[in-house]
């Protein structure tokens, strides 16, 4: 399976009185590397929703390994783990200390809906790119 | 001048490393001072957007004179300080242990906008309502 | 099962682009419901920390049933749906429109810490109000 | 004077459902600017607070000329603007469209504290960097 990677840096308004980064934030950070996921297959999520395409989240999962800290550089792993017709699951691995140190593992479901919320077909466009990094087996 | 008050406790997910809420999150609360004003006058900032009336924030500012920290029971007064054809000024102070220790003070100036995002004048119902609580002399 | 309910209106700040609440900031009122649920059981989390206990989420999940949207005013439902000597899971749903309409499904799994970030069991004084509203079963 | 440029990418959570950065996250874009400025001189922010040197924010004020939107490609200008023995101010623009459009202009005084949280000079080594960016006069 192709893995994605951006890198993200941890600002000082995401951690918390505990010293480490609030753990809501990690979805911030899961968006950002689907965002970059898709950037990077030469589909922008901006022209997705300008074509009337929305991935909503459907549910989401987070499960915390070692925290994360104020200027900590992290990267951020995306990959394409369920390829339904209208649904698709993104897993998120977020790493730091040069990737030796697991900070968090996740998923997010993302639902096509249209302009209207109504759930839709993803398009052919950005399931032609989805299916070419999904190894898993057929949709 | 008439001011209004209402109350927010602060959340974990608004404290940083220093243990304190992080500066931006003021903003936050004084967008909550000036929403629950509207209300307080019978006119919701919801119902404005629906007649496509917007609020936009011209500028900001705030003085940071005491730390407010988790859990922190706040009150939040808020008034008008100027008022002009197509802009209005709030002002706000937060405080608290009882409204004994001033946490901060501020102001914003909102600009009224129609829904292309351009300038017009503030409706009449709403600069009724303006006028009624603000003393200052005549706009 | 025992669960408490507690209020929270929609922020502006919380809404996107898409005219909704972003989906990570349903965990910030997961937060806020257990935070209250801990409070309305006369054990603030604050009293918690002071006597360096941490609850630390271990993991997190969220299923989005319905969109909020700004200003709604919602319910936050929160009950312990597992308990452990280190650990606890609490269980949250979201209601809007008087309650009428799910908006969200989740739980968090809640690790014990001390102030070195160490597992350490649940205190006697928080073991004893969780097990007063837990009633499935002995741990 | 001198100043610093980082970019920063508009994330889909600073939106708002006016479709644009919801105002306060401004002061976030600020904080990433003045960290990087400083770390672009050698002193990361993060070795000043293990040094028991905070800077700690004094005021705030932004000033709104244009939105910024999901997505945006954003360039974060720093430069000192005035320099005391235990302040310093620092001013921000923030450009958009390959800089030719203003999106924001603002400042923060930030104030030196130490671990008590009391005020003290702003240490020798920092303020020797300070100065080396600050033409405007002596302090």
């Amino acid at each position: 399976m192709e893995s994605h990677k951006v890198e993200v840096r941890v600002r000082y308004e995401e951690t918390d009185q505990m010293g480490v980064v609030y753990y809501a934030n990690y979805f911030v950070y899961f968006e950002i590397g689907r965002t970059e996921f898709l950037r990077s297959m030469g589909l922008p999520y901006g022209e997705l929703e300008k074509a009337n395409v929305f991935l909503a989240v459907f549910d989401a999962y987070c499960k915390y390994k070692a925290p994360a800290r104020y200027d900590d550089l992290l990267v951020i792993k995306t990959w394409v783990t369920r390829l339904k017709h209208a649904r698709v699951e993104m897993s998120y691995e977020i790493w730091r200390d040069n990737e030796t140190q697991l900070v968090v593992e996740g998923h997010t479901t993302l639902a096509c809906l249209n302009e209207k919320g109504r759930p839709q077909l993803i398009p052919d466009n950005l399931m032609k790119l989805l299916k070419s990094v999904y190894t898993k087996g057929e949709i």
